[in-house]
């Protein structure tokens, strides 16, 4: 299978030990309008590249009787327009980032799903040594994980590397929900002096999270999006891809690493 | 820490090759519908536990101001009230499977969020050692992962075991979808002689849209859910979990699997 032309975007990082710089290719993930006879229905954050095709899965798998999907007019625009003259809108249950006002096109990506955050401002400083442990940390205290193979998990950390508060979900998204609905009952927040890691991949979406908590700090084991340095480095969030194996690639505010 | 008391579910699983029954543990998913001063603004797809925190980490990070969160008087009803009322509610801009009058209270979790899709009707049977070399094939055929390392996938296969088509994404649902779509402009609707595999875990929604097209066949690199494995039964959808390393787990429907 080929790579579709826009599926990956080049991006610095930093590798760990050592700080050698070098360019790295990240997952690019871009937020797409599907839009049935005209009306915006859905925006769903994918993978640039066969667009049309997903734009009729969706639809189809929403029970909307597609008939054909065609790409806009300004191929940049992240649109896709679908007919389907008997579609009930009244079925589409799920809309995701959308409104009946609510249009990507013409703005940039983070314009248009980005939840307010400010610049996250700390002078945190932790030793890779540190941070290279989390992954480890988080793991051991994955205790459904353990049981099904089948669950995502975020945990918050302490500048120290000192577990403080470990959550599972199905939903990556509700991991990190919960690990900050905690942190906001201790009254923890801004979290401005702790890590947060989690299991698996680094989505726009979690780097969002975490910039509301007014984290410094991700980690993560697996890669992040581009879209997850995008933000990240907007809001000023130092980013930690592939910690496992004693080693990391820093995407983003590399200075709160130390070597 | 320890695992909240309704986070994984037992359920019977056939062991490939051999095919002894046994007991397994899946995670649970169940949608937990959110509300906000009375009103229901997000069902989201979690599993059981620490639901407050959940809802209160989803409301603090989409700008919602929360203040505190109560469970229902009825424990067993998937619901959470939030306090917040400086609430602008304008501000939800993601709403999961939900619309004002929609509650999953007093539901079965399938009814609440399933969309209508038939019993699949298919006598494929697949001997397991075609089964078991379809996760090599779909990975061989990851292009854009082999140079991100940060995308889920689906691959779409005859009964024989050939690849038909793949595609990368990284939401694992736009994978599918991607497939899906192109089967739908391939005319190969419903896929009744064919398998889907996927690169990551098999939630619910993955099986639904499996379901939709009419695909009896879904075999997956990581583990099921277990409302995965409730509607795989509904739908008369074979669902084979780990596929790795020449072992397998058949969760349903396990007569289509051949010794």
């Amino acid at each position: 299978m080929e790579v579709p032309p826009h599926a990956t975007r080049r991006a610095p990082v930093r590798r760990m030990p050592g700080g050698a710089s070098e360019d790295d290719r990240l997952a690019v993930e871009e937020p797409l309008e599907i839009r049935i006879n005209g009306t915006a229905v859905a925006v769903t954050m994918r993978t640039p590249g066969h667009d049309e095709e997903l734009a009729l899965g969706f639809c189809l798998t929403e029970g909307l009787q597609p008939v054909a999907a065609h790409p806009p007019e300004d191929l940049a625009a992240n649109v896709v327009e679908v007919e389907a003259p008997d579609a009930d809108l009244g079925r589409v249950q799920r809309s995701f980032y959308t409104s009946s006002s609510c249009g990507v096109c013409g703005k940039g990506a983070l314009e248009a799903v980005a939840v307010d955050a400010p610049r996250v401002d700390s002078d945190l400083a932790v030793p890779f040594e540190v941070v290279s442990t989390l992954p480890g940390l988080l793991g051991a205290a994955q205790a459904t994980f353990a049981l099904t193979g089948g669950l995502h998990a975020t945990g918050l950390f302490s500048a120290g590397g000192e577990l403080l508060c470990a959550r599972e979900d199905v939903g990556r998204h509700n991991a990190m929900d919960k690990v900050l609905g905690w942190a906001f009952g201790e009254g923890l927040l801004p979290l401005s002096r702790s890590m947060l890691c989690v299991s698996g991949r680094l989505s726009f979406e979690l780097v969002q999270k975490a910039a509301v908590a007014g984290c410094p700090v991700l980690v993560a084991v697996g890669a992040p999006s581009s879209l997850a340095v995008e933000l990240g480095a907007d809001r000023g969030i130092t980013l930690c891809g592939f910690v496992r194996d004693g080693r990391a690639g820093v995407y983003t505010e590399p200075s709160r690493i130390l070597a």
